[in-house]
């Protein structure tokens, strides 16, 4: 039986690859979501297609209440922001949803731990980082000793590795790498307020992405409404 | 305005004790309690009971389906273990919930983010220590260090202490200094399979409880059926 691990699945490109990472590796992916009052729900519908395309053993959608929290344009608190390109890279945007991955990491954890699973996929990046603390490699690696300590497979077992494979590649290099590994980016939604009629082309999300398209010399795939 | 501060709330012994330090230390409390499937559903409402008798500015419970992971006799797989005092302290019992206090403290460092909070109270304690990895000084360090490279607060504020008061001390001595800050116990729930009828004063927990005070030489106020 082919070793267990869990890929956080956003249904955006950066997860996507993340999972066919894992299946590449020989793991047996399974895929973990989250439903939390965002203001993308389009993202889960990916996140289900990705699964099923990408071969995930498993997808679970967990339902948390951080809109409960507030806090974040993401949430429905306040403006997605848009046209202001040159800003990113400029501090924590408001975008920031608290604590974030603290809590999908979290789950991933506990699913982990009665899974069996060492290995802990999630797609952050730090280089076109635009300004989440916790998408820092600190922080995972922070979370990966906090995860070693908590639990019994950190303290009997073997261990948990938190993964972080797109850390330090840029979105041009993740592009290339998923296209290499077979992932077709048309079912995957970075967009931060896409609709069913597409994403907006506008908001940082997108003007990242379609921008790693260009680099990579990948035609983009993203229906813009 | 008081500063205000996040406290984890079972309802039970310890986080009751943890909730009046830090009313007296002059913080606004902000209780927080979850229903994840446990099946000693009665700790919420002691946990309702002791925060307003406590005087916590606001309690929030949060529903959390941790019952999907499954892996722990609490979560209702498996028995609950009774008549084996000799046994406690012998490895990590089955009633380990997988990841949980990483959970939780997920949770509340998602809120404290929202609140403005610096300080995040969790009752847990390594010396009346049933195995649990998660209660553990060393889980605590790690879970701070990971909250203070993860969130806004921990790389551009003052930061967060995950404060655990009780951890070093004995279970008597948390019933002593709870005493003297005026907590009434009546309210608190330790039990494992605690009933409306009141406790079973078999599983650990009601053992460690009692032997407390006990050697607290403070009057049990347990009802037990």
């Amino acid at each position: 039986m082919p070793t267990p691990a869990v890929v956080l699945l956003s249904g955006g490109l950066d997860s996507a690859t993340c999972l066919a990472i894992a299946a590449d590796e020989g793991l047996a992916p399974h895929a973990m979501s989250f439903r939390y009052g965002q203001v993308h729900t389009t993202e889960l519908d990916a996140a289900r297609r990705v699964a099923a395309a990408l071969g995930a053993v498993e997808h679970r959608v967990v339902d948390i209440d951080l809109a409960a929290f507030g806090g974040s344009s993401l949430l429905g608190d306040g403006e997605i922001p848009k046209g202001r390109e040159a800003d990113i890279g400029d501090g924590i945007p408001s975008t920031y949803v608290p604590a974030r991955n603290t809590v999908f990491l979290a789950y991933a954890l506990a699913w982990a731990e009665v899974l069996g699973a060492n290995d802990i996929f999630i797609g952050v990046n730090a280089l076109d980082y635009s300004g989440y603390p916790d998408c820092r490699p600190e922080f995972i690696a922070a979370f990966e000793a906090a995860a070693n300590a908590g639990t019994r497979t950190g303290t009997e077992g073997d261990g948990y590795r938190i993964r972080a494979p797109l850390i330090h590649l840029t979105k041009a290099e993740i592009i290339g790498l998923g296209t290499g590994l077979g992932v077709d980016y048309a079912m995957t939604v970075t967009c931060y307020d896409a609709t069913a009629d597409g994403a907006c082309g506008e908001c940082d999300a997108c003007v990242l992405r379609r921008r790693g398209f260009d680099e990579a010399g990948v035609a983009d795939p993203t229906r813009y409404r």
